[in-house]
């Protein structure tokens, strides 16, 4: 995964267990937009970058948020960080949660879904475990998770809060834009935000009418005008031999 | 997976980016009949052969169809043959899409189910990931896919319309017919259609009378006769022993 | 996994292809309160464990059954031994399948669910795979499985009913009580069902009055007081350095 | 997996949190005498029982060891209850270690090799990761893991030692005996491991006259009079139809 | 995949527990003239097809075969077909084994390598799990396999001789050539092989002379002149801007 | 994973399809030094961070190298801006290749490794598959790599030299000091690399204490101090009970 340059200040020693508190976010008017497209959209629209991988899927079907991610990363099977976590969340984010290596245990359910609802956030991404799904789901709390897994996490170890993190194999920095939905998540650095918003429109845009030509049946052969360069490359038409 | 000898005709050179244009199809009421009893039953019918494997999953449930197999066989993330084989379907046939190696990419969205249900496809089989899943729902296109992932892909690298494919670990050929539902896809050779349907009508009315009567609370035990051949393998009945 | 020591008899020697006909069961009230407390507090219950893992999963969303284990073993790809379990369940048990090495052949279909639900059997868990699946849906037979998976089964070999099993990496013993919903399945060991029973209640309470001040905005830091161990281990609250 | 009825004490509660300090293990004698047969002729000896999954595979090739199992059920991540175990090891004995959810961290490394080494031990088994492979192949010390993998861990949670795991999908007893060799990992139950050696002697003189019989040529086919079995179950022999 | 079409007759029935006697095989001097160029090689020389996947992984390092397929289909954990195929092997030929459903038991030991090495087989390559790899090793029989596991089977059910197969999701007819080394296994069907072989050996040509411009620190940018193709497809260069 | 806070400088917009020419590389003494120590050492000296995933494997065992990091981000199953970036590379280096989105792909053969080699680079690093692997090992070019496999690749699609990537699951910058042995592969951040290093020189020399006691059998329990702190923690010594 290529990342688009960081869009974090620079820092020359390692800090660990820490929290940072006040990140920057974008504006709420254009991560809203954002959401509207969805994530096939806005991922297309930024050069085919920022997507997280497929193993994070939706744990109901239909939700679509976009948000500022507050980002943790914590131990293996240790949930300690994400209490820590909630209390840097404002409304309009959604949590980005990473362990520092792979598990599939339990970090999240009803309880912590219920305090981050009352704080006004979206959404949790989670490279990790969810459980209390049917409650989750009850109360429209959208989670993005690798497993559900009921196993339950200790409180023993620190991590931090709101430091770059990997999580579903793509690298998401605090007060990135996160957009997910039936087709997963993807992420778009803060400053990149507006423009990628301007490019999702003209996208979509585009598209509108190309999905209307193709539904009154022309091809994209001829839509895209695909033909010509089918046939330097070489493509071939051939009838099936007669067989009987 | 065992293969039911090959149905196409015999060749003796290697043809690559190749489109066939003009392939046989089976009988349209024998598909249609086939896909009324759903993959289980048309598996069993034709001697348990034909299934597709089970990372092949239906991105909603409720759908079952049948038709006939248009197939591509393309690179690993360029999807520009699936333009292509658009062209080569007619009603009632179902795509079959299959990477020369191992790809989640997003293949498939939105434009491309508009532009095969304007020519009447009845859905997509793909060994890679697709994306739009919500869009796709909504319109009620069905697609049986390894992944949803929303990744975008090029237009760069040719590939095959109609040539002989390995999809999800089983092999088809163009013309086969496609059973999916919510079991998964199963392939049935075009010459053997027929036939097939006929052993799945036969095998559905046995396994009606068995049903009635598992119902009423006889024991498979008993209707299919095997306790003598459980005892004759060795089979004991013991009692636990007491514990307190 | 740990497992709570064994709840059965000790043997000295191995035994093999053979059906034990009256195992014990707990007391079905326990098991009928341990189904509406649901996986995830059971789990936490008994000390975080008795879960199995998270490859087992439910074919549909919204079943939570309990019922008492029957358990079979048997060999890959073969299903004969679930017709001869099917006779040692009542009305109130769950099924229990694994195989002797991995499969994720179809070894459960809508007939051994209509036989299963005649004798009024709650359910199915099987570390392999089912199919029919739009059939148990409609009849609202919950199965939990690795996979789903048409691939028909022989009736070659035998195996045993009733029997310790490994299934789902965890241990089933004959009797034990198994409560299973959309986070996954848990154990709970006979001889525990009623002292799980009481932990669940306290544990339920107990969340009941948490789940209430976290919904009115009060974070688990100080509902928990966790402020002053998490100083205490050193994580240090920090401001972002600005950037422009 | 079938397991061996369980060979440990019958207890009414779950004990978590304990270190059984007097496991009973099986003869000397008889533990190295399977130790020479090797994992694949032990495991057919005893029924096609007691195997673990092969994702435990050996660090380095061309080890085969037997010896008796200390078991350790530990948190993801955590390995302080390894340090607890070293303890409780006698000279021949073998460490299994399972951790109570999925986790592929690096639980073991070439320091707690030397502890182990200087107290006789002769390999361990673990359901996780470990590091230092380089190290542990100088030192002769053969592991059986899912991973290779530097993760570091932490000390901060207690788990129990010589009570009964799942570790690679398999069921191992305190006490019971584990021959490891380059086709995996098999567990004989500790009672049993007399006749296992018996039935393995057996075994191997039967096989020892059959591998001279092939080498000469003759077909097991024939050895084992297969031809008329088959063709009672209907196999045909056909010639391939000419194609020119 | 793409399948090059195939190679063997047609058929318009399903035919299966058949064994097909004489298999026509490619010239041994072509055969044995492709296993000198391995498999990357051959696999490119035939348009990058015909490679088995990645799961197929050698059992110890350093062979490199080449030979005739004579194909096994059978049943998952039942390896009753490798003793009928063994028969109608010749020298020469590889043995190329495919389960109907997925399986990683250990259907293949040194008892069967000990029949085919006197038949003067030169491999196998199993989509399924063998036993017996240090047996294997030392009397230097490559195998290509999806797992180890030591996992006994039964000889219960049917399968197929020389019929075409899925493995390793690629499609094998018998008779094609299998060539297996380090880096996996590649099939080129029978009739193509003269063919690919002198394409193989044109690559091989080309290949030296460039290996030998790059040794010299040419780079391939220049030998392969690509730099105008990257300007134009719109490559930058640029520096990094300093930091301090 | 966390991440250690970015090393590069502060951009403003998405740069995609750029080759940056002049990175800044660490000291070449420290990097070297760092590469005595190896993976586990080096990985535990920055405070357990830094490691990419278990799926990266050497495709030999025994080498262990250090570098400075070339990253390099591409299509899947498409080598065109490896050639890119060799011309980059300078003795010492070590190449870091990203795909975009998943690919097993054969990326990299004995011809670039030859091109690399030529140039003084030290290995490879590639979150895909390589081919070759027989001639890599035998002129001692070592890889990390997540699959063997000769499938290959085309040169259609642009991407970038020495941007930040996400490899293996973690997050390399260029110029970042890569170690790599049988462990894996870690990552130190270029500003870091003289800490680490003293870090690791500290944490060493412990560790040849440590293990001299351990060799001569003191307990862990004893060197760490650590019964005190499991007894406070509830842990309980128990004699197994009589079985007999």
């Amino acid at each position: 995964m290529q990342l688009a340059p960081a869009d974090s200040p620079v820092h020359n020693m390692r800090i660990m267990n820490v929290v940072y508190r006040n990140i920057d976010r974008a504006d709420s008017a254009v991560i809203d937009a954002l959401g509207v497209f969805g994530v096939a959209t806005v991922h297309e629209a930024q050069g085919r970058t920022g997507l997280l991988g497929p193993m994070l899927r939706a744990i109901y079907t239909g939700a679509r948020i976009a948000g500022s991610a507050v980002t943790v990363s914590l131990p293996p099977a240790d949930n300690w960080m994400i209490h820590v976590a909630v209390e840097q969340c404002r409304a309009g984010d959604i949590l980005v949660v990473a362990p520092t290596s792979a598990s599939d245990a339990g970090y999240f359910g009803d309880l912590l879904a219920c305090s981050l609802k009352a704080r006004g956030v979206r959404g949790l991404v989670i490279d990790a475990g969810v459980r209390d799904v049917r409650d989750l789901t009850a109360m429209g709390f959208p989670v993005w998770a690798k497993a559900v897994h009921a196993q339950g996490t200790v409180k023993e170890t620190l991590g931090s809060v709101n430091v770059p993190v990997v999580c579903g194999s793509g690298h998401v920095n605090p007060g990135d834009v996160i957009i997910a939905d039936d087709d997963g998540v993807c992420v778009v650095a803060r400053r990149d935000a507006a423009q990628v918003l301007k490019d999702a429109e003209a996208r979509e845009a585009k598209e509108t009418k190309v999905r209307e030509r193709l539904r009154a049946g022309e091809l994209g052969l001829d839509i895209y005008a695909m033909r010509e360069k089918l046939a330097q490359r070489g493509l071939r038409y051939l009838d099936q031999p007669g067989e009987d």
